[in-house]
């Protein structure tokens, strides 16, 4: 047991709840500070992506005792459904057993505040927190950023309030802070397929349904209530473009060209394209993530990334396995704990902010792609016959707990050697022959 | 001739002045402010890097008839004086009659005020600007950030406030603004070689005097009074770094040992050297440079650099040499005027940092690597014998106005023959042969 501190959080989402319960269990008195309202009690935003939960989230959540409770509110999705534009294609997602779990953002979100309340920790809503004095971990909190403010001492503060962090903007203005925003092209949008009138899924329960369109694409991620949050991943300017859909006709014609399967199952799709937002995706890195004993980022704060491997959640619960880790090793040296947690943390960040962006760029440049597809299926009926010798990338991101860092790297070995494969006479006609499978075993060497 | 505007310009450096000359020529009123005092009515700061003036800088003077004041203060350098540890080498900067110029980045600025007051632009110094509302051109100014504001609404605002400026500060907290700051783990230290009694140099007047010894490098450049300002880059931590010159005795063992020539020139070097900041060195991108016709980023502001080119205002009185285009092509059009100007510098300012941070790496990791000396030699060489065809990037980036991109590409496609070069057998001897000469000729082709 650590000498109990007293310690804020800021921000109540996913990562500041997680942590808050993981202090608690330290023996820590926890406050967790939030600008908006109580999430339990309002509607949500209308500006959200489905959770993918997977093995990183699973092991955070239940290395504190709480993921059982939010299995009760998750749907296992076992395989990608994939709509053509004629036809719908299966694929697995890993090895029999193997699923992500869909659960959504704000149901997550309202269970990880009613578990962090349950396990003593207090929460402060409608409380703007405007800067913090890093030296003595000293939030200022008002009504506005100009107005009164009010102090509030801490023995620490954690930053877990998201891409936009106020914490980690004041650690941005110290000298030899590194700090990048980058915004991608794309923007995106919430719609819906709602339930049949019995309550049952319109589409096919456990599947991540997607609809791969080159440039843009759809997703739809199963609710627990027989509805689907869909979301549209889009440029924001161009041909097909959020710029190019400027009216309820337009859309319309847009989803009947190029998802006509979609027509049926979203009834209020131009009602809800005009109604929600239009939101941007950040990549955000930044270094250092701490400040001496006083002061820490956590989750997107520290690290934002797209959403493109479904890794945005994971890894930020991953943050506070691995600083709970240091907790248990340093114990009451919170200097070395914060030291030795960004240490661990940065360059793993920086590997799945690394791995999001590129399958961004697969997902928008490469789909049509010949080569990378038949690149995919060597590697498929490579690692069927030889599990252990090719895991697939995805399954290191996803089913596994191993450093992202080692994941890049693997996957960069394995499409070195895919590169030596595809350059083999004739690879298109002979690419689930013996002589590949034995030239990749060689590679492998 | 423009309709005349009232147009703010944020920060009284070099580039704020220059500017406000340019603005004044086009017709406009202008107001300078900067949260310093009158730089002309206190001593200088210790921190400062001396300026190399090259084309680019001059070209933007004598653009608005300023660069004879400019070059009454300033002095030729046609040379590097490399100062091993036991010899002292000359290396001439490119063909007769090139020279960069020396100039004291304080005697510069307040020559450049007195330029701007004399064209008309009015200085109010002393103010802090700490916020800009974008879209009416309003300053935000006041004695601290969180006490009382006086509004001043403007045309246009220029923010030349560097690179931690202000106005890009607000710009950097809207949505899609994409910006990044890296911090070197290096930083740099002024120290000062005075002038001998008579009022000469100590060290040959007109060269670009450097002790070069890989992770860190001693610089002088004259001044007017018989005086060098020197800068010292080196690391903040490691063997040979900041962190290990604790006290007097350890930094006069340091110069004597590494140093030994200096030891004679630099009388005050301890009192210096713990008088003198340590200052940090940054590479800050981001874009855009502009909100619609109301306010634009110009110089440190949009880009600041690294400066081992020697081209940080270079680069900045360029982008006021493209500004002044744009005003020349697009009139009123202010919206044209300043979307034309960042498409076309944005570009140029990343090539200039690219190369730039380049040049730190080849001076800190490279200058001890034989291949890359051999690689200078034949470049050397060649250029020598065919002056016309292969113009060193040194000399594209410093003694032409053409794009810094068209320096960056040529660079790497010179870089890339001399890949193929130094693959040749026996290189080392016959590095000076026709037969290498041939093979270039052949690869140029």
């Amino acid at each position: 047991m650590q000498t109990p501190r007293k310690i804020a959080v800021v921000g109540s989402g996913l990562v500041g709840s997680l942590l808050a319960i993981y202090l608690r269990k330290a023996g820590h008195t926890v406050h967790i500070y939030d600008r908006s309202p109580d999430i339990r009690k309002i509607q949500f935003s209308g500006r959200s992506i489905n959770l993918a939960m997977s093995n990183r989230g699973w092991k955070a959540l239940d290395g504190v005792g709480v993921g059982d409770a939010v299995r009760a509110i998750a749907i296992p999705m076992k395989k990608r459904a994939i709509h053509l534009v004629d036809k719908l294609n299966f694929q697995n997602y890993g090895q029999e057993g193997e699923s992500i779990d869909s659960i959504s953002r704000g149901i997550l979100n309202r269970k990880m505040i009613d578990l962090a309340e349950a396990a003593g920790a207090e929460f402060f809503f409608e409380h703007k927190i405007w800067d913090v004095t890093l030296e003595n971990a000293t939030l200022h909190i008002g009504e506005t950023e100009r107005g009164a403010w009010e102090d509030k001492k801490y023995d620490m503060v954690f930053g877990a309030d998201g891409a936009f962090s106020r914490i980690r903007h004041r650690m941005q203005r110290q000298s030899m802070f590194d700090y990048s925003q980058e915004f991608l092209p794309i923007g995106y949008k919430e719609l819906n397929i709602p339930a049949n009138g019995d309550g049952s899924h319109k589409l096919d329960k456990n599947s991540f349904h997607i609809w791969p369109r080159g440039e843009y694409m759809l997703i739809a991620l199963p609710n627990l209530d027989g509805s689907f949050t869909c979301t549209l991943f889009m440029p924001f300017e161009g041909e097909n473009s959020f710029d190019s859909l400027k009216d309820r006709k337009s859309v319309e014609a847009f989803f009947e060209k190029n998802l006509p399967d979609t027509v049926d199952v979203i009834p209020k799709l131009a009602e809800d394209f005009f109604r929600n937002p239009t939101s941007t995706l950040v990549t955000m890195k930044c270094f250092p993530w701490t400040y001496e004993d006083k002061v820490a980022l956590i989750g997107d704060a520290s690290h934002a990334i797209v959403p493109f491997y479904g890794q945005g959640m994971n890894a930020g619960f991953e943050d506070i396995s691995v600083l709970y880790e240091m907790i248990e090793k340093y114990g009451d040296d919170w200097k070395s704990i914060f030291s030795e947690y960004q240490k661990s943390r940065k360059q793993n960040a920086d590997a799945i902010a690394e791995l999001s962006y590129r399958n961004f760029l697969e997902m928008s440049s490469k789909t049509a792609d010949e080569n990378f597809l038949l690149q995919k299926k060597i590697e498929k009926s490579f690692s069927d016959k030889h599990p252990e010798k090719w895991i697939p990338l995805y399954s290191r991101v996803t089913f596994s707990d191993r450093p992202y860092t080692e994941a890049l790297a693997i996957g960069d070995y394995q499409n070195a050697i895919m590169e030596e494969i595809l350059k083999m006479e004739n690879i298109k006609e002979i690419w689930d022959s013996e002589v590949v499978e034995k030239t990749i075993l060689e590679l492998l060497k």
